[in-house]
This record gives C-alpha cells, sequence and structure tokens, in this order.
C-alpha cells in the first residue's frame, strides 16, 4: 500500500513542479528537472540530514515516474488546462503524505521529538521551496503562507510524533498525522486563513 | 563553556534571519525558516560535506533555540527597533565563532589546510548565503564584501590552522582564529574597507 | 591521466564560475566563490546524494586549483576580453569530461542504470546551476536550453550507461559517452539547435 500512495504523492509534486515553469521561458530539459526537484527534493535533503541513503539512489521507479509525468504534463498541459480544484486537492494530499512519510522515518532512525517533526516538515514542504528557488521566486510557502501550508505540515507531523509518543501502532500515528495535515490544509484553501504577516519597525542591519 | 556560546551564535544567526524578511512579505513560518536556515545553515553544509552527522539532528537543542528566538523577535520588532550597532557586534561574534569551530571541527577530522579553512569560511557564511538566496537577493556577503565579512573569516580560519600546524594547545589556535576575525570585522566596518570589485571588459559567453 | 583531464575541468569550470559575476557588483570573494561552486558543485552534489566522501575533501589540489584560476582569471580579465570560442569549446569539453566521470562513477558504486545517467547528468550540470541561483537569475540550462546544454549530458550519459551493459571495457564506455556529449554540445552550438519551450494553457494553482 504504501509504494502506491508514495508514487501518487511523487506524480502530484511532479505536476506542481511543471507547473511552476509557467511564463518562465523554460524549456523540456528545465520543465524535468523542475518536476524531480518538487517531487523528490524533499525526501532527498531529509536523507542527506538523517545521513541515510537517498531514497531515490535505491529505487529508480521514482526518478522514472517523476520523469514520465513531467513528460506527459509537458504536452498536455499545452492541449487543456488542468483543473484547478482537482490540483489543490491532490497536493494538499501529497503534502500530507509526504510529511508523514518524513515525520515516520525521523522517528525511525530514533531522532528526538523536535527532530522528528522537523523532518517532516522538510520532507512536506522542501521540494517546493527549492522549485521556487530555481525558478528565481522566493519561495511561495514564506510569503502569504498560502493558507496555511506549512502550518499544516507543522501540526501533522506534531500530532504524528505525540501519537507516537504515548506508544499507540504505527498505523494510528502515521493517520492521525496525515488527517490532521490535510484537513488543516483543505480548510486553509477553504476559508482563506493564512499566519500573521512580519511587519517589523525599520531597522537597516547591512551593510 | 563551548555550548554556551555556541547558542549564543545560533540566537545571533536566527535574529539576523528574522530581520532578512523585511519588506519580503514572509509570513510567520517563513521567518521561522529563514531564522533556521541563516543559524544552523552554515554548519548543516559543512556537516555533510565532511560527511558526519549533522549537529543539531542529534541535539535538539538548537533547533529549539533558533526556533524560539525568532518567534520572540518577529514580535519584538513589532514594537521597537533593534539597535543597529548591537546587532553588528552580535553578528561579528557570531561569524567569528561559527568559522573557528568549523575550521577545529576540519582539523579534527583530520581535513588538511586549504580543505579546514574551507569548511571554517563555509560555516560562518553559508547560513547567511543560503537565507539571501531564499528570499531572491544576491547573497550580501558576494557584494561589496560588507566590509570585510568573509575575508575576516577566511584570515581568522588560516590562522586557526597554522596555529595549529605549529602544535600550540588548541585553545590557542581557537583564540587566535577568533580575535582575528572579529576584530579584521570591526575593523572593516568601523573604517569601511572592501574588496576590490569585479570590472571585466566585456564578453559574452551564452548562450 | 584522468587527474589532467579533471583539474582542466575544474579549471575551465572556474573560469566560467569568474564570468558570470559580470555586471553583478560582486567582488574578489564572491568571485571566487562562483567560481568554487561552479566548478566542485556538479560533483560535491553527486557524492553526497552516493553517500561517499566528497571527492574535494579528500584532495585539496582541487580547491587550490580552481581558487587559483579564478584570483588570475579575476585580475585577467580586467587586461584583456577572453576569446568566446575558446571559451566556449573548453566548456564543451568540461561538460563532456564531468558528466562522463559522474556516471562511471555511479556505475562503479552499482548504481542502477536511471540514477547513474542521473548522476551523470547532475556532475555535468549542477555546478552551473547552482552558480545561476547564486547570481540570482534563472539557470541558464533551463532557458532555451542553450543549444543542447543538458540534453547532451544525458545522451552521453545513456551512451556510457548502454556502452557497460554491453561489458565493453570501460575505457570505451568512457570515450563513448564523452564524444556524444561533446559533439552534441558543439552541434547544438553550430546549428542552433534548441528543445522545445513550455507554453501551458493558462491555469493558476497559488495560492
Amino acid at each position: 500500500m504504501q509504494p502506491v500512495l508514495e508514487h501518487f504523492g511523487v506524480s502530484v509534486g511532479a505536476i506542481t513542479g511543471v507547473l511552476a515553469a509557467r511564463g518562465k521561458q523554460v524549456d523540456l530539459f528545465g520543465v524535468i528537472v523542475l518536476a524531480l526537484v518538487t517531487a523528490l527534493g524533499g525526501g532527498t535533503l531529509r536523507d542527506l540530514l538523517i545521513d541515510c541513503p537517498v531514497f531515490w539512489t535505491l529505487d529508480q521507479s521514482f526518478l522514472i515516474n517523476a520523469t514520465t509525468t513531467a513528460v506527459i504534463s509537458f504536452y498536455l498541459v499545452r492541449i487543456r488546462e488542468l483543473p484547478r480544484s482537482v490540483l489543490l486537492v491532490a497536493d494538499a494530499f501529497a503534502l500530507a503524505l509526504f510529511t508523514v512519510l518524513g515525520t515516520r522515518k525521523g522517528l525511525h532512525f530514533h531522532l528526538t521529538p523536535a527532530i522528528a517533526v522537523t523532518m517532516g516538515v522538510i520532507t512536506g514542504v522542501a521540494g517546493g521551496v527549492l522549485r521556487d528557488v530555481l525558478v528565481g521566486e522566493i519561495p511561495l510557502v514564506f510569503r502569504r503562507e498560502i493558507y496555511l501550508y506549512a502550518t499544516a505540515a507543522f501540526v501533522g507531523a506534531l500530532i504524528c510524533v505525540l501519537l507516537a509518543a504515548v506508544e499507540v501502532a504505527a498505523a494510528w500515528s502515521f493517520l492521525g498525522g496525515f488527517s490532521a495535515t490535510l484537513l488543516l490544509r483543505l480548510a486553509g484553501i477553504k476559508w482563506r486563513m493564512s499566519l500573521p504577516i512580519f511587519r517589523p519597525k525599520t531597522v537597516d542591519l547591512g551593510p
């Protein structure tokens, strides 16, 4: 079951990577790279930080999935628009999945709670951050919080860790964190909730 | 003593990360990420390159410190301006500390001199570079050298390695590199010293 | 023989890094960092992903070579323009070399074909991508494909892996991939070939 979910998440990540190329004069290769970075970037950073083998270097099906999805999307989006609402829900699903997989992997490697939560958030969010940096934009997730994106990941990872701490079965910790992230993200979109914006008094640090 | 200094450096790094969010429409989550990246980014990159466990994955107090500092700063800077001179001196202190800690760690892992110096400079400077890339700016440290920032790190790391090579006690190598970086940076600010700027004859490489 | 080629590639990478600083108000330190990132970035990312020691942390001659090249170039390009055609050919040579070295290293670590090809492309291309991100531009290699840059790396890496799969001697796999990348890149420049550009129907994913 888990591999099927993971591949679904990777495909969704690849599609959002392809869509980030809009209006950027990016060619087919660039689109594939953006898809790979978005789909695999979060898990890659997590594995480097945990110091375990990077997941896609052990199983080439992830690379092949993301590349194939990117090429198909590249041509498909020339023909017709993708329905925005389907994409948003699929993306929320992928966010929830990656976050909980990352958190569980952190727990599996015996990291302490705060670090496991961080690994979860990184797995869920870092792919999109890298994608935005590559196309030269301030990462979307930093700005106006796009309706509780990272916050949903944080809360879900936290619930996942808390449930694991009270020693429920792994499946419940997984499901709890997953549902929390998914629902919070969908609620955020539905009711346009966001975090407070940074509005400091002026101070000039540089140079 | 060293943990106290390290946590001081992490706090200062977190504050400069928060301040980089000025004028960028970044929200609370973005501010926390910028704080974490600035405070922990240099040491993280160093540990990945050395291929040793990333320091903050072994001790969650660094994560907690940087996050707490970021949240407090987020609200504090709404109320009042931070005094610029205090920040500049604290930042110079953190630069010197991180540089020497990075250099010493490189020596500890038996890296050759040029590589240990590079690890020192990376530890001191890379957090700020990553921060600037995330907010979509050319890293401050590349431009006009902001008064001997990286150069101070380089000279301090070099002195640290040279003192270690003549086999003085580790504490002296530490103190020598630390003082050199701190003093050079403060002198750079005071007398507005900087490196020569790149002014090539025109040549067009691309595409 | 191989070390000589590698150092040639590192020098060429360093020079293209220096030239990326044009018109950016970057100083000597920034130029050195850009040179190091361009020359060593691809191999560094590859080694992190493979989870083997980063090549330049074992042999400081690479760091010294790239730094020296950067400093010399920094002053040289003030005096006279570099001949563009020589640079393009040298850069194509470095691309081919890095790509094949990366692919062979992937095979050496028993990675599966798709992953070894990816390692080859990363080794050839990632240094330039990091360089462009640091100077705040959308990576050149994503846009208009600058005449089959990444595509040449991909085809060369593929040929290298295919030749290895039919168990010819390593030297032939090396030479086959190298020649394919070099010739395809030079042909791309000569006849201004490029990949199709991404032109989607409009769809707005965010926020």
